[in-house]
């Protein structure tokens, strides 16, 4: 998930495993220029495309999971909002513009450090098609959700309780931890590319 | 705030800059052990802790903003989830056990490249203080809020939504951006230490 930290990639020195003066974690620290290498879990940006009770879902291209079926959804980077990484992933894997709406879920998934934060977003337009990391990309009904083959378990979860919200007058915004799940699948050789 | 990538932290090597088959953004590349170096942005977690209708507040004692009012709040360690990180950091910024309870807001600060995701959280007995890096913690009235001296941008932001919030019946869960202010001191010389 997270390259090791050997050396310090200011000044090239090798580092030091210890405990800095107040904190209570161990850290990669450089005896040379003093710099603290920090590592900290990775957000995962997406939305929930709609269009007339159906949603824009995309089945995915690369590794882990090749051939299947996820949201658009992808690492933050630095500079942009999460909304932001959300609509620019859709573009990216489903050339899809959105608009995000609201947010939906905010989900930890502490045995790989990344945070999904999940948006419902509105088509801009009835343009779609699939981004280098899609095969293919559909527009939905719900009840032809292919639970078998979703890509993670994160995924399936945001799914079954947007499902499940359909029930609800004002269903509230998710949250909570997803832990590993036996037999899954979700991580992989490159660990950018969800 | 991130530290500048030179060398590769695994093996050690100069990287080099630039854009990898498949992606779309400069990143360091190491050419000798092929490591690429992603920066993602940090999510800070944090909780206003209540207590018969007061809130839990900590006048920072470490810099940024050493002397200034904020919520219990720090940066997301590996393996844990957001919840458990807000319930971790006040337990370190104002030794207080809390019991969260549901998802307040997701403000993202796209200029120092930090998302705060913040909880409602119940103190769940009459027994708090200042840990190592507060200089006092406050069962505080709202309206005794010292909005004149609150650390950030984002802290003013959120506790102006939770007074507001008062005024209604199912409060949403708040989220956007907040853009840089002038004037403000979002950063500072340890960029660990929110």
């Amino acid at each position: 998930m997270f390259p090791s930290i050997n050396f310090c990639s200011e000044c090239g020195n090798s580092v030091e495993q210890k405990i800095p003066d107040g904190e209570t974690l161990h850290r990669a620290v450089c005896p040379a220029c003093q710099t603290i290498h920090y590592q900290n879990p990775k957000i995962v940006a997406g939305c929930i495309p709609e269009w007339e009770g159906k949603i824009l879902l995309c089945r995915r291209a690369i590794e882990p999971r090749l051939g299947f079926w996820t949201i658009p959804a992808g690492f933050m980077e630095l500079g942009e909002s999460t909304e932001e990484a959300a609509a620019r992933e859709t573009l990216e894997e489903a050339k899809a513009r959105v608009e995000i709406q609201s947010l939906y879920a905010v989900f930890s998934l502490p045995h790989v450090s990344q945070v999904y934060v999940v948006y419902r977003a509105g088509l801009q337009e009835l343009n779609y098609g699939p981004g280098e990391e899609s095969l293919e990309v559909t527009l939905m009904p719900i009840e032809d959700i292919p639970w078998d083959h979703l890509a993670f378990p994160v995924i399936r979860e945001t799914l079954l309780r947007y499902v499940d919200d359909k029930h609800h007058k004002s269903p509230p915004v998710h949250f909570g931890a997803i832990p590993r799940q036996p037999h899954s699948s979700s991580s992989g050789t490159n660990p950018q590319k969800l």
